[in-house]
């Protein structure tokens, strides 16, 4: 129920829940249907849906002015309690796992917590009802900074067993930090993947009015339910307004801000589809249906080898970095080095010269790799004097990988393969994540 | 000299240095003038200069053909081998520091190689010499990955003092791969600046037909020589194409390509001032003219504290690297977080818990600063409940810096002032580092 004032409000105007209204302020000038209030939502939060199907919650103030447009004819829909199943609909298993889109704001003290239900978060959006029949794995609630491989190694074992049990495809809610991480990790632990697996999320929880909440839980849906995608992905919004989603391959992809709500950017790739407010999906050009994909089960590789590290190179960076990590039983190490992947490799300032230390690692039968800090672009071990220096020193340059998926990708190598075979692997492609040399213009920023 | 092969092919067809002409084979169709050949060039490339003004370079090989289109009127201009002064022109210092700016190919290996005289970088853009008066300080040749506060530091003296005698500006060629960090450096470490200091260098070296390095160096001498400008900043391609490039704030740029020409970015910003092909300067709409700037001489503050560390946080990260760094006699620490400025601080997995660490560092008096490994957007401790947590365990939260302007500022900061002073200026503005909130869609990307 909204507050006594908001319903005093509406009460005044004769209007009620279902009605079109335009609302004014000095701050508010919207159209728009009055939503009624869930149990997720903030009592003192007027929530409209304008045209566009998009919610606004409009913080109550005596200041506002409301006038009616038109009633409502007809019964409202009132969002549901439950989710209806829908046996004629696709079977979608729907992993919760924390993270924004399943939380919201506690305003006694301002910070944002976590729902109890998964459910609720589809109370606002009974559109997903409408789209697929979806169950729901609650398997845990927790933070994205707070995921670790071990959570990673829970949700592909669910996804590996929903999908063998028959759904048609998978979403996984998950907090948005971490979420690129958690996409490369899903990507190399299901193997012959014959279905969608969406991560999805919200960059605002799903009670303030700019949520994305909603529209990437639709988008979400729609491409678990009926894409010709087999692969692991994430489907965020593609532009800062609320009229296109995106989904992008899991081993492709970067979080690239940190509050927008189109933070999720392809690296070194194109979106494999997109999904406009109208649920229409359309595919990258040369994308492969899904009728090519593996006829065999899901198989869920879990292991990952917990000792392994990312490790920046910077003006001034201490080498001696290797030598600790090397000295916790390090495993394994991705480099993020400068440009085309350096590392300083001179005797100009001898503290600062990490050829011996990366020697060492080597030599100690850590599997090193070098990734580039710029992110966008590949590593190029051919091109200046120093790179040589350090290709030959058995350093594995890992192509147009981000350093996310490659610190990911040798962690996963590493569990599952010995240090040769991990070596090997470190710099082929397995899952579509390493591309093919392509025009410059194509690999940026798209 | 070119190679008695090129120089048979143009003798065969009638051709001099000069002329327009036509080249075509099945790869080949270009229009333009021959260059005469210069000392840093390979004699079996050809240099053609297009009609922008671009110069490409062909490999010679049997398969070229060649027409003449227009045979050159009056005397050509060959390349200077020592650069002409000109006392009417503005006096700019060109600080000579290496990169691939200063490097060319080895053709015998491969390899690039650096330049060993600062002047051949000037032979093949005449334009400089009629821009400015150019004095060149060779500094130092080294390569982007071995630079260090310590030559910083000469950049900075140089710069102050050439300056102080009455430089208009000062164009610093330099490596891309930590241009940034330099560029950052730089501007804290010049106090009263009065003047433009532009970096500036190549994605690809000069003798290579798609090199930057000709525009780029143009388009910064005009920057130095003649713009309103009177800050740090970086001058280079702004598109893929040779039609502009940009300067931007030296604290609020980064390199996002590995290879593209114009892989500098504003992060959280916009350029400064962008110069076109014809060297038309235009300004960002409020940039303040160098009238208002400060009148006193330019101090150079180049203290810094080498024992500064950025460290990146990331799922299954080693909590352990903070008392490596601690235990190593740090005095700051940089810590990229994920999305808003997060480390795990919970007791889900206790090894993977951060917040004791971080307790330790900042309780030995190592100044903490948190940023965003997103690189755009701004960190926010009063968003979650484990972000508050965190802020009130010490860490300063570094607005909209990006990770390696938080670590440069850190370090210099701690070089000039006590721990307590640095800590509260490190989330202050001091030279344009930290930007007011601005519109989502404004810090992004552009």
């Amino acid at each position: 129920m909204y507050s006594s004032e908001i319903n005093d409000f509406l009460n005044k105007g004769g209007i009620s829940v279902g009605d079109k209204v335009k609302i004014e302020s000095d701050d508010v000038n919207i159209e728009g249907e009055i939503m009624p209030k869930t149990e997720v939502g903030n009592p003192d939060t007027l929530v409209i849906k304008l045209e566009n199907g998009y919610n606004v919650g409009i913080a109550y103030s005596s200041e506002l002015r409301i006038s009616l447009l038109n009633k409502r004819k007809g019964k409202i829909e009132f969002p549901k309690a439950k989710i209806r199943p829908n046996k004629d609909l696709p079977s979608v298993e729907l992993i919760y796992t924390g993270g924004t889109i399943g939380s919201k704001v506690d305003y006694k003290t301002g910070g944002v917590y976590m729902l109890t239900k998964p459910e609720e978060l589809l109370y606002e959006v009974p559109e997903v009802s409408e789209i697929a029949n979806i169950s729901i794995s609650n398997l845990f609630n927790i933070a994205s900074e707070d995921m670790s491989f071990h959570e990673w190694q829970k949700i592909a074992e669910q996804a590996a067993k929903s999908l063998n049990k028959g759904a048609r495809g998978a979403i996984v809610t998950i907090g948005t930090d971490t979420m690129h991480y958690a996409s490369a990790a899903l990507s190399f632990m299901l193997k012959n993947l014959n279905a969608p697996v969406v991560l999805t999320g919200a960059q605002r929880s799903s009670d303030r009015g700019s949520s994305d909440a909603f529209f990437n839980l639709k988008a979400a849906a729609k491409i678990a339910a009926s894409s010709d995608i087999a692969e692991v992905g994430i489907c965020m919004h593609s532009s800062s307004s609320d009229d296109r989603c995106h989904f992008i391959r899991g081993t492709h992809v970067r979080k690239m801000h940190t509050s927008r709500r189109d933070a999720f950017r392809p690296i070194n790739n194109r979106p494999i589809a997109f999904v406009d407010q109208k649920l229409n999906i359309t595919y990258k050009d040369d994308y492969a249906k899904i009728e090519a994909r593996p006829k065999e089960k899901v198989e869920a590789m879990t292991r990952f080898e917990s000792k392994v590290a990312l490790v920046g190179i910077y003006p001034n960076s201490d080498p001696a970095i290797l030598d600790f990590h090397v000295s916790r039983g390090c495993k394994g190490i991705i480099l993020e080095g400068t440009g085309l992947g350096h590392a300083p490799v001179s005797t100009i300032h001898d503290e600062l010269n990490w050829l011996n230390s990366i020697k060492a690692a080597v030599d100690a039968g850590v599997v090193v790799g070098m990734t580039s800090q710029c992110i966008y672009g590949r590593v190029n071990p051919n091109v200046y004097r120093n790179l040589r220096i350090l290709s030959t020193s058995g350093v594995v340059y890992c192509e147009d990988m981000t350093p996310e998926t490659a610190y990911v990708k040798l962690g996963w190598l590493l569990g599952n393969y010995n240090a040769e075979r991990a070596k090997d692997m470190l710099n082929k492609d397995i899952r579509g994540e390493i591309t093919k040399r392509i025009e410059f213009d194509e690999n940026f920023l798209v």
